[in-house]
């Protein structure tokens, strides 16, 4: 099985609250070498069998339609081998 | 300016209402090759500097202490040149 991940990010000239809420957040808890923070969502899409060029395709359609809002935000494709929580799980998080 | 992002994504034993909505979404619209989708958050960091061992151990407890909820979530922390807006605006979109 093939994992395919789907970033979304709101586009820089789109004010970001929940963004500006963490990095307000972060002084306050005794971090202080951020200077900037953007929150966006990053899917993760399981497909069976290869990534074929007709899946990306569908994938890149999926996330124009369904997973962002192309008025206010980005997004990015990508074939990644390793989901989060097995990077977690590796880290012996 | 230097970028690390941090990937917050539900554990796999965790329920995903998000990404079950998704998928269920997805064959009404006429998408059929993805089997599974998990949704989670994407965070891009901006950090003044260079990422010195000291910073990213300085993020990695701000993924486990602000951005992520060890509980039901796992998170990775990765350094990255490229922004999302930064590929969808070479992407032509």
């Amino acid at each position: 099985m093939a994992r395919v991940v789907v970033d979304v990010m709101p586009k820089p000239e789109i004010l970001d609250p929940q963004g500006k809420a963490v990095l307000g957040a972060l002084p306050r808890l005794g971090f202080d070498l951020v200077t900037d923070v953007r929150q966006g969502k990053r899917f993760e899409l399981q497909v069976d069998g290869e990534i074929t060029d007709e899946v990306l395709a569908e994938i890149e359609k999926v996330a124009e339609t369904l997973l962002s809002n192309p008025v206010i935000e980005d997004f990015e494709v990508h074939v990644e081998d390793r989901s989060v929580a097995e990077v977690a799980h590796e880290a012996g998080r």
